[in-house]
């Protein structure tokens, strides 16, 4: 057996051991500690918003005392910092329920569902399904890769119609796709929803990167959301992560905005869920210069992702891959010529970079891998080295320490 | 109104805010921004291991880099960390639940009681009958205070005998008086128990205190406490925080050891719930040379326990208070002469001595305060602010800035 097969053993060794979820880099260093880790395009977050963060939260636990209170004192309860957070997304602090990562809104959503059954799109984010409790089965809707994977409406509309679940879930932009519905389309699907539909869980933890990248300049009020919506139509519970927008994914932080009697349900025994250091990032996320130095990071982001995506485009000349339309900050690509073990393992062994294999995703009938955007010029090295692997060039060989 | 009458309805304003917990700091910071809080003797942990932990961290997250990691990338799974942990604690990795706080046991492992009613000790901490699902209904069984809210072992058998519960829950030392059952106590029970019991909850959040502070030297295997216990007798679950041992309460960590069987039942959907620093925190905490510095701290802490009881202890013959015998590193303090509102109020504004209001409490008849041991000389301003209050003696004037 030699080197590179042995590798691709002990790479889908890992990856199984980590479920329907991608292996940690921390794994994978301690799996492979010989592995050089160039680019990390598995990763779903913003860098530049993550630089932002990272220097943010230093400077603020940068004395003893302030690191110590973020250590050892309780954190402020989760309705103190809902309160707290609550004016930047323009809702109540009552509909409000702050998070450990937007896994902990998902499960305590899914958890407060109506029973009768909820239509899921596959493929899709797998907690939507995975954490369904017992009485609220999955229903599944499966995107048509013929179509892209976008979400057509009529189609989709008249299978609502016919199945009447009591939800439905939508991810918007799609993980792992990036299919989108614009806010016209959204309220097409409301205005028309069978009434057996009583929660519309709509989750935009990719909506900051959906917008186009031409755009000159970010309003405010547009980094919000759909957050208003569950005011006005109180079926609707928006779900959205901080650790892609803010690249903060090791504070754990997300939210969900719903009606304020289902958020004083949701956010039942949920006391200390937010963890002292989160605390102060959230304490400088609300503030006006943070907001304004994310917008800064955001747009220079989405300048990228233009970019990106017109680099990975190209490759589709080369007959070897199919890349889906997205609207989130990462690109599906269909293999053509290899499986996605072979490219996987070859663009990690070979040139250190690291994307998403999606043998684990439901609803995806080929061979496909999910690629992230991160600086543009980490872009250019993951489309190379893509293109390399796909070509079937060497320009590196396998290394090890 | 004078200006302590206007504190003290500012204070217990916040006070109801915070339900059935303590205003936290930060809260009576905000709320009150001219007060001076000197001693928190409301907080149960180790200061001397929060020292240590504080430092530890400090120094691993000096560098940017390996800040960055702990705040940008996404955290381990719980089961890679539970992995991690299990053996400093002598279990299998598969029977340890890591969780985000003992809150999110407590949660979780309430969630998957047998249904059925479960016997509930009263006075106890506020989760243990707050997050019973419906399907477990509490049965409460009021310690009584004659006894010294100690736990009579026949008495007590004698009501599961005649209820015949399907789980019961025992926190050990209890908070908040500190009542204690020793090793051979709880083994005569658990041989005892009635056969409808198949769930014993078994909180040990005070455990490294409960032992005499005589000991010369804490042998390692004893910070394990009763973590062996579950895989000897498999209705036995071990909920422990680790806020009070290591001071550490902004990072949320607490565990369960329990059956593998109900292990694995209890971490569904808890994926990434351990944060980043959290986990920084964890890698350090399994090494032998912070356990090696661990102990020191907590021999020394024991220690000051002793003098702390016994200076509490000497406030009886003041004829004001009655102190209940505790195996905590705090004392339940029933004031004969005076409300807790006006003592609680006292000690905060004329000495920044802040302790546990227990007007919450179920299970109190009274007027009981918590006072919980801090650094030796913290504990001696604690108590001579405590003797001047209830002796009518007024030391310093009541300050605003």
């Amino acid at each position: 057996m030699n080197l590179e097969d042995a590798l691709t053993q002990r790479l889908l060794a890992l990856k199984a051991q980590a479920g329907s979820h991608p292996t940690s880099l921390t794994r994978l260093r301690d799996g492979l500690p010989g592995l050089r880790v160039a680019v990390d395009a598995c990763f779903l977050a913003n860098p530049y918003a993550a630089e932002l963060a990272v220097d943010t939260l230093r400077e603020a636990v940068q004395s003893r005392e302030a690191f110590r209170r973020a250590v050892e004192w309780y954190p402020a309860q989760e309705t103190d910092l809902a309160r707290l957070a609550a004016p930047l997304l323009g809702v109540a602090p009552e509909q409000l329920f702050l998070a450990n990562g937007a896994t902990e809104v998902i499960r305590a959503v899914l958890a407060n569902l109506p029973p009768g059954p909820v239509v899921v799109t596959l493929p899709t984010f797998s907690p939507f399904y995975e954490f369904l409790p017992p009485q609220a089965p999955p229903l599944f809707y499966t995107l048509p890769k013929a179509q892209g994977f976008r979400l057509e409406l009529e189609p989709y509309l008249a299978f609502l119609q016919q199945e009447r679940p009591r939800a439905v879930i939508w991810v918007n932009p799609n993980n792992p796709d990036g299919g989108w519905l614009a806010p016209q389309e959204l309220a097409w699907l409301l205005a028309r929803l069978p009434d057996s539909v009583e929660r519309v869980v709509l989750d935009e933890s990719f909506d900051h990167f959906a917008q186009p990248p031409g755009a000159s300049e970010i309003p405010e009020e547009s980094l919000a959301g759909s957050a208003w919506l569950p005011g006005k139509d109180p079926r609707v519970v928006v779900v959205k992560s901080l650790s892609k927008d803010f690249g903060v994914a090791g504070l754990r932080l997300g939210y969900g905005v719903m009606s304020a009697a289902l958020a004083g349900q949701t956010r039942r025994h949920h006391l200390w869920n937010i963890n002292g250091l989160a605390e102060v990032f959230l304490r400088a996320w609300v503030g006006e210069d943070f907001q304004r130095r994310y917008r800064k990071a955001l747009h220079r982001y989405r300048g990228d992702l233009g970019v990106f995506f017109q680099g990975l485009g190209a490759l589709e000349n080369t007959g070897q891959v199919r890349v889906f339309p997205s609207r989130g900050n990462f690109a599906l690509v269909e293999l053509l010529g290899h499986t996605a073990d072979q490219v996987f393992t070859r663009l990690l062994a070979r040139h250190g970079v690291y994307v998403r294999h999606c043998g684990d995703k439901r609803g995806l009938n080929g061979e496909f891998l999910r690629i992230s955007a991160r600086t543009a010029p980490e872009n250019t090295q993951v489309t190379q080295a893509l293109e390399d692997v796909l070509t079937g060039r060497q320009t590196e060989q396998v290394k090890q320490d």
